[in-house]
């Protein structure tokens, strides 16, 4: 097992955390430059009206808050989910590290995909990129929350 | 004057008392669709330790708490500066209607410039997007701050 995985899977708990609570199940762990696990969240849009809530914001803000700073150098961000265009411009504005993330996300992603947040010069931090980490169990906790929805 | 001008004017309220307390002076005013102002909101990302805390996502977060909602349908939305690609990004997962911004920000932009995240389908909502709004005094309000920090 590689080191990362632990936290992966505390995020994948996360995220089913967040099915059960009737959000789009993503989750997220911010972890400090001596491994310590700094926040862990899921997205709490509905629950919380807010439509900034996503996992990676929550973990952020927790972090900043808990430490007195708004930047995070040193940290890394595990996710469930490709970051999106607004999580993924947090993550360069709060300066972290590395970002670990798990399933592709064609659809909303701003990393990879669409905006592409760190590919451009407006970004002025970018982290090291890891992706495709425990993708299979992020897709298919996705893939079961939106059928379930679909069938409801 | 056009209509629009009230509301930009207390953006710049905002962004003055933004620079008033050390920040960054950006302001921003969330307005409903019957014309209420919803909330209004200056730049608060270091006294807050939150990077998320920039002008535009402080009036989402708050008139999405006020109305219990996670979508602005119909509003109007008066900013400043050109939102960054977070900011751009909330505002299209807010639903927002129409976006009116003041001065362009080729260095952090995310509107006209850099991530240019309204020009994706990834973006899932694409609001009315007008600029050059009493551009002037925000830049000048941008200018004098910075000036005032090389010279401290």
């Amino acid at each position: 097992m590689t080191p990362f995985r632990p936290h992966m899977q505390a995020a994948l708990d996360e995220a089913r955390a967040a099915a059960r609570r009737g959000e789009v199940p993503v989750g997220a762990v911010l972890v400090g430059p001596d491994g310590q696990v700094l926040a862990r969240a899921g997205n709490r849009t509905r629950e919380g009206h807010d439509p900034t809530a996503h996992a990676e914001i929550r973990v952020i803000r927790d972090a900043c808050a808990t430490l007195g700073t708004e930047r995070l150098p040193g940290c890394d961000l595990y996710v469930t989910l490709e970051p999106c265009a607004m999580c993924a411009a947090a993550i360069a504005a709060a300066r972290i590290a590395r970002l670990y993330y798990g399933a592709d996300d064609p659809k909303s992603g701003g990393v990879r995909h669409g905006a592409r947040v760190f590919a451009h010069p407006q970004a002025h931090h970018v982290p090291e990129v890891y992706d495709g980490i425990a993708a299979r169990e992020a897709e298919d906790l996705l893939r079961d929350f939106f059928r379930g929805l679909r069938d409801n």
